[in-house]
C-alpha cells in the first residue's frame, strides 16, 4: 500500500502534531469536536521531509493525494476548484510541529482567476460583492506572485500606493471595484515583467506551487533563525494545511480576530482579543487598520459573540491550557480557523499556571511540566519595557550571553567603570573581550558588552555569575580608544546604549526597563518543583556574596567555587603576582602566606553562609600569565608595585606566553610544578571549615577539587599533597574534620579512564565547558567565527557550548559516570559547566543519576525546574508543547 | 604458604627475567649449564616492588627468606659469614628487568669487619695476602660509605689523595698493607663523622641495609633518566643479587675482565674484550689503569684463555645472541660473573643478525625480532665520530626531534641560511620556534635548533620529514638579535656548533661525524621485514622529491600528502596571501586560480614518482594566520607585494588571531567557510589524477582527505562539494577515474561518532597528533614546560606525543576503529600521526588490524621493521632483550 502523506482534517486529531503539525493537528482535533471549522486537509511533515530527501520535489504519489483530497473538500463542502459557478477557494498556510509564527509562507484566495472572478460576479447581485471579490483577487495575485513568483513585495505596494495617488483616495477601503480591478490588471502586468511568465490561471497549478512555495519557506534563513533561537530541529520540516476560504472581507457583517482564553500579558482570566470588521487575517496582524478590543464584539454581534466565547471555553477546558485563537466571522457566522496553547509572558504563565492548579484543571506536575523552564529568566532580570523594545531599532546583534536588559553610559576601562559608578553613574562596560582583571568593573556593570567571546567566554560565565547583563562576541563592534564604531555610528566613552542580554540585540540611547518582579506565586510554583525534583541543585560561587544569592535562589550548596576568582581583588592581585614572579621556593611560599589569610577568610564567611550546605572547592585552574598585565602601561606600574625591574617583569610575562593556553599549563599541572600552591589552598580550606565547624550546629565537610585530571598519577600526586597537609592540620587542631578530595572530569582521557581515576577520586565534577572543547576542538574562545558559518550551512543548529552535546560530549559523560561507578561504586557525580543551567542538559543529567548539577547563581530555579521536569517526564509525564 | 621472594641461583633458570632480573636469570642459567659461576641468591623485583609497596621498608619475611638463603649459600661454599676463620664474603649487585649499565648500585666484599679481617689475615702467610685485605676492606667501606650510609664519594678520594701525598706515592698499586690500613682506620673516621654512627661490623646488617640502598638506587634520579630513554617502566623494579665474592686483586695470578662474544662495534666474528691483572672489576669500568686487550690473556694465561674461549662459544650457541659478559680470574681459576645480550652498534646488530642467519644459528624472524628498530635511524642518518663524542662536552640539552649529528655555523633567520648555503656554508639553522615561512631555510640547514616547541612542533615533525638533524625546545637557549645565550656563553651568527638530534645534546664547535652508509645487508635484512609484515607501510611527503626519497626507503604510497607545505614556496605564497585579503569571493578566486597550477603539477609529478601507489591527499590543514607574517618590516614588505595597505593587512591579522589557534578556525573549518578553496583543490587533484593516467600503465586513485571532522555533516558538507567539482571535471574529461572521500580522525568526537562519520567518509586515517593533544588537553607548543615536571616527578615515563598513549588515546583509536568498521563494513584504515613511526606504537596499530601506517621519509624502514616484529610476535615469535 502507498505511504499516506496526505489527511482529511476528519481523518486526523489532536495527538498528530508531529505528522499533521501543529495547526492540522488542533483543526483536525476542532472539527472531532463539532467546532466550526472550514473543511480541507493536511499535507503532512513526512511529504515536506521527502521533498527535500527528492531534491526539492513533490513526487506524483504526493500529488495524487493532494488531488484526491481536493476532490474530497470539494464533496464535502459541495464547491469545485475553478468551477466559475461554484468555486471551491482554498487558503495555503504551513503548520511545522512548534509554532514558528510568521517565519512561513501563506496564500490566500487560491482558486481564483479571470473565470471564476466572472463567474462570482454574475451569480450575486450585491454591488458590495464585486468590490470583495476583486479585492480577494488582488490580495490572491500579491501573496502568490510575492511567495511563490519571488516578486517584490514592495513593487505591489509601490502599485497600490501609485494608484491611489493617482485616483487621490489614502485609505484602501476607499478603492472600489472598478479600481480594484485596475490592481489586478497592474499586478499581472508587474508578474509578467518580472518574471517573464503570465499568473497561472489553472487552481491545481496554483495549489502545487504554493504547497512547494511553503515546504520552501521551511528552508529560507528567517525561519533558521527562529528555529536555532527555540531549538528547533530542522529535521522536523513544516506540514501544508489546505483549508476552504471563508470571508471575513464579504461585507459588514463580517470579520476576522485572534484572541487569547486568558490575558498572554498578564495571565488574568479574561478573554482577550481583538478583531476587524470587513478584514482578511492579515489585515489585523499588518497593522494598517487598528483593530477593536474583542469585547467590543459583544456590542456589536453578541450572539455571535457568545458563541466564540463558549467555544473558548470547550477549548481551554479541552486543552487544559490558555488558547490562542484565531476566528473569522463570515456574514455573521463564525468560523474557527486555528487554536493552539498560547505563548504567554513569564509573568502570565506563573499566574495562569498557579491558578489553574487552584481551579483543579491540572495537577502541579502538569504545571510544572507546560513551564518553558527558560523563561523563568525572565522572571529574574530586568526587562525591556515592551512598547519601548517596540518602537528601537537595534544597531547591532552579539550573543545572548546573560540574560535581562541594562542601559547606561559607555566606558571601555574597568576602572573608569568602578569611578562612574562611585560617581553614581550606571555604565555599560564595552571590552574586545574581558580578563579577570576586570572583575571590579564588570562588578559594577549594569551591562557588559564584548566585541569576542562565545558563550563561555570569561564575559558570559562571569555575567552570568553576577546575574548581570551580558552580550558578548559582537564582531561589528570595532573598538577604537575611547570609542566604539557600530552599524556605521560612533559612539564615545559616556554615550548611552541598552543592551538586551537575552536576545543578544545592542540599541542606542536609553530604553526603559522593568524590573524584576518576584511574586508570592513564585514561591509556590518552586516549592512544586522542588518537591517533584530527585537531582540536587548547587550553584558555581566565587565569594560570600554571591553564596548568599544563590541561596536565596533555592541552591542547595556550592558546587564550583572558582579560588582564582579570590586572587583578583584589591592586595590579593600584588601577592599573586609576587607568587609568579618568585625567583625561589622561599619566595614563592612566603607570597602564598600573604594569600592564605585572604582566601581563609573568604571561606570561612562562605561556609557560614552555606550553613553545613556541601562546597566543592575548585583549586587553582587558570594559567599563570592571566595574572600579569599585557599592556606597556600596565606593566611598568605594577613592576614598581611588586619591586621587580620591567625587564625582569616582560621575560616572565614571555616565558609564560602559550599558543594555546586552554592546552597549557593550568589546572593541576600547576599544582604539580608548584606543589606549594596546593598546600596553601588546602591550607586554607581546613582552617576554615575547622574554624566554622568549631562553634557550628552543623557539619562542615569541605569537598576539595582537582582541575583538569588527565591521568590518574597526576591526581593520586595532588592528592597526596593536599591529603597530607590537610591531616597534619586536623590532627594538630584535635578537632574532629571531614572532607573529600575529587576531581573535575573535563579532559576526554579522564573520561576514558575514569575508572582508574575513580580509585583517587572521591567524586567527580563534569566541567562540561572544558570537555565540550576538548572533545570538539573547539576554541571557545575562538569558535563564534566559524559557528557561524555552522550555523548559515545547517551544520550545526545549537551552539554545543550552551545545549550539550548528548551524543558526542554526553557519551564521554556517560562513560565515564558508569566507568567511574565501576571504579568507585556509588562515586559522587555533579556537574559544574555552563550546561549545568540549559534545561536540556539538566534532564540529560537528570537521567545519568547524576547527583546534582551546578549552575550560576541566577540559574538555579531554571535548574530546579529542569530537574522537576525531569523526573516527572522519566515518570511518564509529558511535556507540553507550547503555540 | 608463604610467597617466595628470594631465590638461589640454583632455583632459578634464564626464563625468569621478569621475577630475577636479567643479570639474576642469567646467573641461574649459567648454573644450570654446570659453568664456573660464585654462589649465591637473587632477591626478587617482586621484593622491590612490595619494598615500595610498603613504604620502603622490607619485610619481615622478605629478611627471613635472604637469611636463610645466606645460610644456604654458606653450606654450599663453605664458608660463614662474620666468621673471622673461613668467611664469606658477598658482592650486592642490582639487577633489573633490563639492563640499566651503571644507574644502580653495587657493593663489594661484603661481610668484612675488623675481626674478619684479622682471621683473614692470620689465617694466610703470604705477605701480598694482607695488602689484598685491606685493599678489599678499603674499598667495602668505601662503595658501603658512599652507597648506604650517602657519605660524599668525593671525600673517600680526597683522602687517598691525601695519603698518597703524604707518602709521596702517586699509584695505588704502590701503596701497601700499612698505608691501606691507614685508609681504612681514615675512612672509618670520615664516616663517624659525617654520619655520626659508626661503621657496621655485623654482617647480617650490611648485608639488609645494601638490599635496601639497591632497591632505593631504583628511584634514584638517573636512573629515572635512563629509564624514560630506553622505555623501561618505572613499575618493574629491580632484583638484588648476592653472590660469593672471588678476587682477580688476590695476586698476580688474578684479574678481571669483560668481553664480548663478537665485536659490538662492527659485528665482525672474533672475541672482543679486555682485561686487568690484579684487579677488581670497578677498576677496569674507572680506567685508571689500562686494561689489555682480551687476546693477551692467551699469551698471559693460555689455559684460562681457551677456558674462557670455549665458555664464551657454549654461552653464544645457547643464548643464540652475541654474549656480553664479566669474569673474574681467582688464582688461575676463571668464575663468569655475568652474561648477558650485548649491545651492539646499528651497523654490528646488522651484520650480527646477517651472520647468524647465514651460519644457520637463527631464523630470519629471530633475526629481525631481536633488532631494536629504532636503531635503525643510526644507519640512515649521519652520527658524530665516538671519539670525538666521548671528548666533547654538552652546551646544553633539548628534545631529540630528529636524529642525526649535525655542525655548522649559526644563523638565525631562514633566509640567511639560503643565501650561506648557497655561497657554500653549511648552517645550523638557530630559531625561538620554526613557521611554515622557514621552509626554504630549513631545507638547506644541515640542523636545526629551537628553544621551543615539543616532538610534535612545526620544527621536528618538519626535520623528521626531512630527515635533517634537529633539536627542539631547549628553553635554556636564549636568542637575541644575532646572537643566543646557552650554558653562560654567547654564540653569535657564524659561530660553528654541533647537535645531536638522536639525543637532544648541543655541543660548541666542530665535531667530526661519519657519514650514514646503507650496506647490502640492509636490504637482505629489510626484504625479511617487508616478507613478514601483513600491514603497509606509507610515508607523509608533501612534494615530488620527498616522494621519491621515500619510495627509495621502501614506502608503498603516500598516507599523508599535507597540501598547506606547498602554499609556502616562492610566488604560491603571494598568491595564498592575496586569497586571505581577498575582499569577495570573486577576488578569492582568482587567487586560488593562481594557486592551482603549481599544486596540479605538484600533485601530477607526484603521481607519476609513485607508478599507481596509493596519494591520501589531506585539504588545507592550518589557520590562515599562519600565511601571514608577524614582524613589522615583514607586514610592510608583503602589503606592498600583494597590493593592500599596510593597516588592511594589519586589521586582517588582528581579524585571525586566535586564543587558541590549535582548535581554531582550520582544518575542513576552513571549507566549510570557503568552500571555493575545497573546489580548488579538488579540481587541482583530479586534473592531476586524469592527467597521469592518462597515459600510464597503472591505476591511479587519489584518496581526498578531509581533516578536522569532528561532526558527520560537516564533513558531508565538504565531501559533497568535493565530489560535485570531481564528477563534473571527470565526466568532462571522458575518461574514468576511480577516487575515494575520506577524513582524519583527529577530533576525539569524531572517534566516538565514527560509525556515523564512516558513513560519509570512505577512509579514516588517524591523526594522532591532534587526537593526543586533544585527549590530554596538551598543546604540543606548549607542553614542553610541564612535562619535564611531569618526569621528575614519575606521573609520565615517556612523551606522549612520541609513544602512542594506548590506554587513552589509543582507546579513542581502537574504539573508532570497530565504530568505524561498523559504519562502514571493511572500512581503509590507517594512521599518519607521528606515532606511524614509533616502533610500538606500529605494534599498536598491527594489532587493530590497520591497513598502513604512515610516517616521515626517513622513519620508513623502522615502521617496516616494526611491522614484521608485530606480525611475528602476533604469530608466537618472542621479543628478545637486549643487554
Amino acid at each position: 500500500m502507498a505511504h499516506k502523506y496526505v489527511y482529511l482534517f476528519k481523518e486526523g486529531d489532536g495527538t498528530m502534531r508531529e505528522l499533521l503539525g501543529g495547526k492540522g493537528a488542533n483543526l483536525a482535533e476542532m472539527v472531532r469536536m463539532g467546532l466550526p471549522v472550514p473543511q480541507g486537509f493536511t499535507v503532512s511533515t513526512e511529504a515536506c521531509t521527502k521533498f527535500y530527501e527528492d531534491g526539492e520535489k513533490i513526487n506524483d504519489e504526493i500529488l495524487a493525494q493532494i488531488d484526491a483530497s481536493v476532490a474530497a473538500t470539494e464533496q464535502i463542502e459541495g464547491k469545485k476548484f475553478g468551477d466559475p459557478k461554484n468555486p471551491l477557494l482554498m487558503a495555503v498556510r504551513s503548520g511545522a510541529r512548534a509554532s514558528m509564527p510568521g517565519m512561513m509562507d501563506t496564500i490566500l484566495n487560491l482558486g481564483l482567476n479571470d473565470e471564476v472572478v466572472a463567474g462570482m460576479i454574475a451569480g450575486n447581485s450585491d454591488p458590495a460583492f464585486e468590490r470583495f471579490v476583486y479585492d480577494s483577487y488582488r490580495r490572491f495575485i500579491q501573496m502568490f506572485g510575492g511567495v511563490v513568483m519571488e516578486v517584490s513585495k514592495h513593487d505591489f505596494e509601490t502599485i497600490i500606493d501609485d494608484l491611489k495617488t493617482e485616483l487621490k483616495k489614502t485609505d484602501d477601503l476607499e478603492l472600489n471595484a472598478a479600481d480594484l480591478k485596475e490592481l489586478v490588471a497592474r499586478f499581472k502586468a508587474l508578474v509578467k515583467k518580472t518574471t517573464g511568465s503570465d499568473f497561472p490561471s489553472n487552481p491545481v497549478e496554483q495549489l502545487r506551487a504554493s504547497v512547494r512555495a511553503v515546504f520552501l519557506s521551511w528552508n529560507n534563513e528567517r525561519a533558521h533563525i527562529y528555529r536555532r533561537m527555540h531549538e528547533i530541529p530542522y529535521s522536523w520540516g513544516t506540514a501544508v494545511n489546505v483549508q476552504t476560504m471563508v470571508y471575513g472581507n464579504l461585507n459588514d457583517n463580517s470579520g476576522t480576530g485572534v484572541a487569547f482564553s486568558r490575558d498572554p500579558a498578564t495571565g488574568e482570566n479574561v478573554l482577550y482579543g481583538e478583531y476587524l470588521i470587513n478584514a482578511q487575517g492579515e489585515d489585523v496582524v499588518a497593522g494598517i487598520r487598528t483593530p477593536n478590543p474583542i469585547s467590543q464584539l459583544q456590542k456589536e454581534m453578541p450572539e455571535v459573540y457568545q458563541q466564540f466565547a463558549d467555544t473558548v471555553a470547550i477549548l481551554e477546558k479541552h486543552y487544559k491550557d490558555m488558547q490562542d485563537m484565531e476566528f473569522t466571522i463570515e456574514n455573521r457566522k463564525l468560523y474557527m480557523l486555528q487554536t493552539r496553547n498560547g505563548k504567554r509572558t513569564a509573568a502570565a504563565a506563573l499566574k495562569i499556571a498557579v491558578d489553574q492548579v487552584a481551579e483543579g484543571t491540572i495537577t502541579t506536575d502538569e504545571a510544572l511540566l507546560r513551564f518553558d523552564a527558560n523563561q523563568l529568566d525572565a522572571l529574574l532580570h530586568p526587562q525591556f519595557d515592551p512598547a519601548a523594545l517596540k518602537a528601537a531599532t537595534p544597531i547591532g546583534q552579539g550573543l545572548a550571553a546573560s540574560p535581562g536588559a541594562a542601559c547606561g553610559q559607555v566606558v571601555f576601562e574597568a576602572h573608569t567603570a568602578k569611578q562612574w559608578f562611585d560617581a553614581g553613574k550606571t555604565v555599560i562596560l564595552v571590552r574586545l573581550e574581558t580578563s579577570p582583571d576586570d572583575i571590579e568593573g564588570m562588578n559594577v556593570a549594569k551591562g557588559i558588552l564584548t566585541a569576542r567571546g562565545g558563550m563561555t567566554s570569561h564575559a558570559a560565565v562571569v555575567a552570568r555569575g553576577m546575574g548581570t547583563c551580558c552580550v558578548s562576541g559582537c564582531g561589528d563592534v570595532k573598538i577604537k580608544g575611547n570609542s566604539f564604531e557600530l552599524g556605521g555610528n560612533v559612539y564615545n566613552e559616556g554615550d548611552f546604549i541598552s543592551l538586551d542580554g537575552s536576545t543578544g540585540k545592542i540599541y542606542a540611547g536609553e530604553l526603559a526597563t522593568t524590573e524584576a518582579e518576584i511574586t508570592g506565586d513564585f514561591d509556590s510554583f518552586m516549592k512544586w518543583a522542588d518537591a517533584a525534583r530527585t537531582m540536587k541543585v548547587r550553584t558555581n560561587a566565587d565569594s560570600p556574596k554571591d553564596t548568599k544569592t544563590a541561596i536565596q535562589f533555592g541552591a542547595e550548596g556550592i558546587g564550583l567555587c572558582r579560588t582564582e576568582h579570590m586572587f583578583f581583588e584589591g592586595d590579593r592581585i600584588k601577592s599573586m603576582r609576587k607568587m609568579i614572579m618568585a625567583k625561589d621556593l622561599e619566595a614563592r611560599k612566603a607570597a602564598l602566606a600573604e594569600l592564605l589569610p585572604y582566601q581563609q577568610q573568604d571561606f570561612t564567611e562562605m561556609f557560614e553562609a552555606l550553613e553545613g550546605k556541601p562546597m566543592t572547592i575548585r583549586f587553582l585552574d587558570p594559567p599563570l600569565h592571566e595574572f600579569l598585565p599585557q599592556e606597556e602601561k600596565d606593566i611598568v606600574e605594577i613592576a614598581g608595585e611588586i619591586g621587580v625591574s620591567v625587564e625582569q617583569l616582560k621575560e616572565k610575562i614571555a616565558s609564560l606566553h602559550e599558543f594555546n593556553p586552554m592546552m597549557g599549563h593550568r589546572g593541576l599541572r600547576l599544582a604539580v610544578s608548584y606543589p606549594e600552591i596546593a598546600e596553601m589552598q588546602t591550607t586554607a580550606v581546613i582552617n576554615a571549615a575547622l574554624a566554622v565547624s568549631k562553634n557550628a550546629s552543623f557539619e562542615v565537610v569541605p569537598e576539595i577539587m582537582i582541575p583538569l585530571t588527565c591521568e590518574t598519577k597526576e591526581l593520586k600526586y595532588v592528592k597526596d599533597i593536599v591529603v597530607k597537609v590537610a591531616d597534619a592540620i586536623i590532627a594538630a587542631s584535635g578537632q574532629s574534620l571531614k572532607y573529600m578530595v575529587g576531581t573535575m572530569i573535563e579532559i576526554p582521557r579522564a573520561a576514558l579512564l575514569a575508572n582508574e581515576v575513580a580509585t583517587e577520586a572521591e567524586f567527580f565534577s563534569f566541567g562540561t565547558n572544558d570537555l565540550t572543547q576538548m572533545t570538539y576542538g573547539f576554541s571557545r574562545d575562538d569558535a563564534g567565527v566559524f559557528l557561524e558559518d555552522y550555523y548559515t550551512t545547517k551544520i550545526f543548529e545549537s551552539d554545543p557550548f550552551v545545549r550539550l552535546d548528548q551524543s558526542g560530549v554526553g557519551q564521554l559523560v556517560q562513560m565515564a559516570c558508569e566507568k567511574g561507578r565501576a571504579g568507585r561504586p556509588g562515586i559522587k557525580l555533579g556537574i559544574c559547566g555552563e550546561h549545568g543551567g540549559d534545561p536540556s542538559s539538566v534532564k540529560f543529567c537528570h537521567n545519568l543519576g547524576l547527583d546534582y548539577v551546578s549552575c550560576s547563581p541566577f540559574r538555579v530555579p531554571i535548574a530546579r525546574l529542569a530537574a522537576a521536569q525531569a523526573a516527572i517526564e522519566a515518570a511518564g509525564g509529558e511535556k507540553v508543547v507550547h503555540g
